[in-house]
């Protein structure tokens, strides 16, 4: 039913048109991604289908079935600066393919309706705010905290927004859009090195792990570098060091388990003075909610033991949290089924990255994901890649995924 | 000699005009450092003395004598921005108050000439290069390096000294200041808490640390927090942790060696991604020339072990250093003796932070330093403070020492 060449052909028509040789530019809001959206809308021309966006600026493309339900496969065309060409945009593409291969397998009228979903900002790379329009949509939008972000060069999320034709007042209309939808799908590159390390080329998501984001800062005293002996010392950074060693035998206490230490910031930060105080990010993720928790725990109880024995304090914000989101048992057997028929074997795991996916299960909607492999485990820049016959076995697969999902649909009719 | 209350009241009357709610705002090459130096030639105006600006920016303020040969006294009157009451211009006001103590006691013609030199842009705050002027006095001036430094407005330190009056080419002319100078001293706060914490009043400066300062930049993998499992990391933030706490056993190896990472960053420093480069900075001084080399190649060994268990790579590349400068052995004698007559009991330490006194003491010139206790080891903000009756207690000393090295400039004619 599906075309892997094609969507191959696509994929290089787009990345020739929105990237240049540092990667992908389809930064959300900007004139690239417009142009994006604009190239994915001609696609749309020799189809018989529908389109909108809705109040949150997700592209909707609609093919009518027989019934209302509705199969949605959908990903996002944004990408971060210096993306690469697969992240998001393969996911899209492919379900246009898939969309393409129902309309004529069913001559333009299938039993069920299939809708395609270009989800607006999912990388949040310009305001901070990831999974902009799939949150909107899942009626998980933060109104109040978006109409304040501003981008490095000061314009509001606000002001873009509306350039694009959004109202921010306005975005959680989206959520009509949840209307008869029976099931979601999305293909994604793994963008991680677990796939490749195992050596399979599609995998099955189990879910998204949830994730505990936190911002710590430990305040000690500021102190000249040259007078200040060191046994007097309160360094801010030494406490904060121990804490970026210590959360890695928390993590690997479970085997999916990842925490991450991103960003350390020193003040005054100059070459003569002791830190007096160091400002840290933690990134915490696991498909379990007990031991994510768990994993939180340790590391705050940690990072007041090593304050105490710094002669510091620490502070704890939380920046964001999610909880684990497992995907749907029937589907994941489907996904499993498409994957096995396709390569022969398949790899369960979860999705450390969240994705659009996240947001439409968090309501309610049977929705799986699956995975192509990732070279090198590299994404978020133009390094990023996949082997060629690696994209059309994941195109063919998500076909046959989407097939047994719209059978589903049927029998559970 | 000398009237430590009249000091006192010039340092009074010097924070009123160039110190706000914030501190002292006496940074050099602005016009606040132009207002405290017009503020002090005024105080020359009822004095027996000739001035003049050298290549360098340095005043140079002479009382002759019967002899050309010079004691010199100094300090500096800039300041760094939200800086302290004292840090520099303790020392030249009580140089003009010894000053003037030695044109009254030989009614105007000492049998010594006697020089107080106020140096130029001893901070750096500005421009980042410390010790401008008493380094172009040595004759260790960086016009090369100088000429593209710039501040955070983009101003070049060119066009800065040119404002004042200073053209970089020239400042190496200011060496010839060094003629017939038989001895330097200068009054200092000590700028950390030894001297508190031993409870001494004044100490005896042995000289001043060498100093290795250095750029330590770690490579790793900038990698998804999300999906890159623990044991797939090249984490450059870990191998700089284990060496921001391994520089401290390696300094407390010698009692008063001191090492410092007063600066950290993470790139690309997003709560999101593993840390791909880390970029630190190193800072060690100890007063043994073999003590510090010991110390930089430990934390050289250091680091390159901690690259290679984090799959990393390090590089160094120098910022900066200078020699231990020990202080000459006569001055300090007599420095120790004045102390004692002044407050009963002295104290003998090592500086720790640099001073124009090191550039002076490298050409040959017999120099000593003498210290007042800081409260609290604190200076570098508007916090630095010295008790009242230490501050009047240091100018009596400080005088005391002038005049035994005035008298020992006869015996070593």
């Amino acid at each position: 039913m599906v075309d892997g060449k094609r969507v191959l052909q696509d994929l290089d028509e787009l990345r020739a048109l929105t990237a240049d040789e540092n990667g992908a530019q389809r930064v959300a809001w900007t004139p690239m991604w417009l142009k994006a959206r604009a190239w994915f809308e001609e696609k749309l021309n020799e189809l018989p289908v529908e389109h909108h966006y809705d109040a949150a600026g997700n592209r909707w493309v609609t093919l009518r079935g027989e019934s209302e339900k509705a199969l949605v496969l959908g990903s996002h065309l944004d990408s971060v600066p210096n993306g690469g060409w697969l992240d998001g945009c393969l996911g899209v593409i492919a379900a246009l393919e898939v969309l393409r291969g129902f309309a004529k397998k069913y001559d333009g009228k299938p039993p069920f309706t299939v809708r395609v979903v270009d989800w607006a900002d999912e990388e949040g790379a310009r305001f901070g705010r990831s999974l902009f329009g799939s949150a909107a949509f899942a009626g998980n939008h933060t109104i109040a905290a978006d109409r304040v972000r501003t981008d490095r060069e000061g314009v509001t999320l606000e002001a873009a927004l509306k350039n694009c034709g959004v109202e921010v007042e306005r975005v959680g209309d989206a959520a009509a859009e949840q209307k008869n939808i029976a099931a979601y799908l999305e293909l994604h590159i793994e963008q991680g090195p677990i796939l490749e390390r195992n050596k399979k080329t599609l995998g099955v998501v189990q879910g998204t792990k949830g994730v505990e984001r936190w911002a710590i800062t430990f305040h000690g005293q500021e102190a000249h570098s040259g007078s200040t002996p060191m046994e007097a010392r309160r360094d801010a950074l030494a406490a904060c060091a121990k804490l970026a060693l210590e959360i890695r035998p928390i993590a690997k206490k479970h085997p999916q388990s990842v925490a991450t230490m991103g960003s350390v910031k020193t003040f005054p930060g100059i070459v003569t003075a002791v830190v007096g105080r160091c400002e840290a990010t933690l990134d915490m993720r696991d498909l379990d909610a007990g031991v994510l928790a768990g994993m939180l725990h340790d590391a705050r109880e940690a990072s007041e033991r090593f304050a105490k024995e710094e002669g510091c304090t620490v502070e704890w914000s939380k920046i964001w949290s999610i909880k684990p989101i497992p995907f749907y048992a029937e589907l994941i057997a489907f996904c499993d089924a498409a994957v096995v028929e396709t390569v022969g074997e398949s790899e369960h795991l979860p999705s450390g990255p969240l994705h659009d996916a996240a947001e439409v299960a968090q309501i309610g909607i049977p929705t799986v994901m699956m995975f192509v492999q990732s070279l090198n485990g590299l994404s978020h820049n133009k390094a990023e890649d996949t082997k060629r016959e690696h994209v059309e076995q994941a195109a063919e697969a998500f076909g046959r995924l989407a097939e047994k999902t719209m059978a589903w649909i049927g029998q559970a009719g």
